[in-house]
């Protein structure tokens, strides 16, 4: 059995529809099995447990191996984002742990596989997709609030700090509580607070209210909603293309060409 | 009087008005009753409203007799989810209720015939028919979440199960605390008392709110939008179709016949 | 002078930029002694903002005859709900206000008077009228979502009465405690007490706000940018008719006359 | 060297990218700086501090006077407001600081240096402009918004004064209730507490948080969207001019012209 026989019995192995099930039932009882380690479960079972942890690391790694088999050009293999995720999260997995370090890396890790059934789904990946192309658009958006949220901080800070240094101590512990405030979580009390010596505080909370929770939250919103448009604009502009309905371009054609003929028709008679 | 008779019979009643009045005027009367019981009432008029309830029993049986009658295709009567609703409703009602155990149920299905409201009013139906119509989309979406939230559980009942074991005990606590981290609902306090041993699990919460109260509502908000917009869309082209609007289409016939008209004459002349 | 000649002058006074101001003016000034009402003032203050309420009332009826003078069909006049509206907030401010009871009313009739702003300003009647044109669609939701409540109040209190009867005491008391689950206001600890006796209670919580809050919210967003949408949509086709863009009725309006043209030509020939 | 010179070389050391790099780093420095004051930090550490604050300080006025001398026409320099900001800001931070008072403002302005974030990356320029441009409509939405505020806050003070002083002592205390009221903020301890005076007082809340929270943060959002919605078609709309699509009035143009041809040929013949 040559090397071209083992890549052509790994894709067909790989583009199997059994195949494909049975590593997604492997990858749902390895998070049911993360889950399971949470609660208070008897020796025995923890035992029996890390067999079938190992199990599961070694069906995962033939998977990958599988994978890495059956694809044709080596190279473009690492090209997708989502083998090189795989690949890390199986490698890892195989280092033994022994001490209590590594071991707190080990169980990130197991936790971290759970993500893996976002890349054997396609919807999910797709949801995924539509939300990193608005990343461009919200990424300003996010600077922006940052910029705002850098200044009040530093406004909170300096006037603030003498008043409660648990909350207003430093610009960063400044940022944290303006994050409380824009979750509306007890950021009465933080307001009662420093309005006990400075009576006008209320218009820091309210401005900063305004510009970060209601403004900045509804530009979110508007632009997810166009970049869900444009998705569902061209999807529709794609279908009617298929569909053949004739465009404004293809009604001009005609045009022209009527006119080409009732042109050559005049200068004939 | 025959079978025949019995049948046409039953749905002249079922399309009288005045009988869905009456049994929409049931079905607000059996609310009521429910809503009364909840307060502290004589045992009088607590045995008058037994009675009520055993009326209105009969009235649905009897109601939902006879739209069974009147379906000329018995078969077709248990398709409609509506119908199984009710019968079942019904039939639960009918059966008496002695041992505490069964009353709560018997109460439970006198409640859920509110419900019938939905199947009795048709705008209320075509608006869950379009949130059912949502679903499909948002079944990703939901899957996604429930991903994150699996993780975010894992790892807080990992590292923080020893500070709180109310809150971060066992995974399913810990995601019953993460759905009240993400309605914002006292998150600061959970986060404070991470933030005693671990100073840095501030990523933590910030990160899990990000990926989930932001991005995912925004998800959510934008597909119900489409989901609207498509409905709407839906509706205009099927008015424009039945005003006779012409269509890109039409032009194009219409210039295709021209052109065939002067291309006959040019043959002639 | 006639009684044409007063109802013109009416009219012309009515429309006079000067006395619109004017009458905004009052109205801002009559806004503003109801907000000093609420501050400790000195007597003497006290009774010179009661000559100027008596002033302004003066001045509101005075207004409103001369806009009932100015108006040349009286029975249009109050087919306007607006002029209804403004009518009887200065009749009943006309009403002497000596025992307590009384005063009560004339307080709130006189807060009432801020509203006649909506009624100066077209474009907050736009805004209110967009809104009340939202209202049909948004009925059925608002339906819907009562008969939500009203289920989900009856098994609150049929279950969990005796747990705290402050919250969960008959069906109505029970609505307000869920309408306070929807807002997220502490309702995890109104969850917690319940999951003490029943620890599924959890499901009722979650369930209800997945229904409530996230769908029903989405819901109504939906409806209202719909409506935006629309608004915008009117005021644009309006706008295009106006610029005269030809439409597609035109153009196969102009092919079928090059039609008959060309058919005429070849009968002719 | 003349004027003429300095003025080109100006605009060519404005126009320079290394140039552009190193004001931005100037920039993030500066905030950083800011940021470093609000920790605790040895004396002297916070002398060099000082040292580099002046420098930073130089840097922009060199910077300031270089865009002002690019400039050719001096008068329109001020006509843009982001210049104006940047003068201003420069000019203040230049004043010598040395009472307690001063020093508190020259702190402010050299916090507000940070904007200079925004004048000078022109995605978040575009940002604040697109924002800029929703407030007139939003405007009319605010001020619906105040009246209803303005006239609940009037009734509160009016019958919750004697309740609870800190909460509804006068109008303005009464805003801010009603605005911590329309976040959720602990609304229910504020309702709860004059419902045991006056057991009807829910439904001043209700109708208070259905008229603000619901109805107008839809409002809100709606403008938004359709605020970006415009953009966005203004865009489409400028690159299909831009593409050369034809138009319907093309398609209309050509078809007259058709039919001038076919009259012309019919009047020769």
């Amino acid at each position: 059995m040559n090397i071209q026989q083992i890549q052509s019995a790994s894709q067909r192995l790989r583009d199997n529809k059994a195949f494909e099930l049975f590593v997604v039932t492997i990858i749902i009882l390895s998070a049911l099995l993360i889950g399971a380690k949470t609660y208070h479960i008897p020796p025995s079972v923890m035992s029996m447990i890390k067999w079938l942890d190992v199990a599961i690391t070694l069906i995962f790694l033939f998977e990958i191996v599988v994978r890495f088999i059956a694809e044709p050009n080596k190279k473009r293999f690492f090209h997708n984002g989502w083998n090189v995720f795989d690949t890390l999260v199986v490698v890892i997995s195989l280092i033994p742990v022994d001490d209590t370090e590594m071991a707190l890396i080990g169980r990130l890790v197991r936790i971290f596989r759970v993500l893996r059934m976002i890349s054997i789904i396609p919807e999910l990946r797709t949801l995924l997709n539509s939300l990193l192309r608005a990343l461009p658009q919200l990424g300003y958006v996010l600077l922006l609030m940052f910029i705002i949220f850098y200044i009040y901080a530093a406004v909170g800070a300096t006037f603030f700090a003498h008043i409660n240094p648990d909350l207003w101590g430093d610009i960063s512990i400044s940022m944290l509580t303006l994050f409380r405030v824009m979750t509306f979580e007890d950021w009465t009390d933080v307001m009662y607070e420093t309005m006990g010596t400075y009576p006008l505080s209320w218009i820091y909370y309210l401005t900063f209210i305004f510009l970060t929770a209601f403004a900045f939250l509804n530009m979110v919103i508007g632009i997810v909603v166009n970049v869900l448009e444009d998705e569902h604009a061209r999807e529709r502009a794609e279908q009617e293309e298929a569909d053949g309905t004739p465009t404004l371009e293809d009604l001009q054609q005609e045009i022209r060409e009527l006119k080409a003929l009732i042109q050559s028709q005049q200068r004939s008679s």
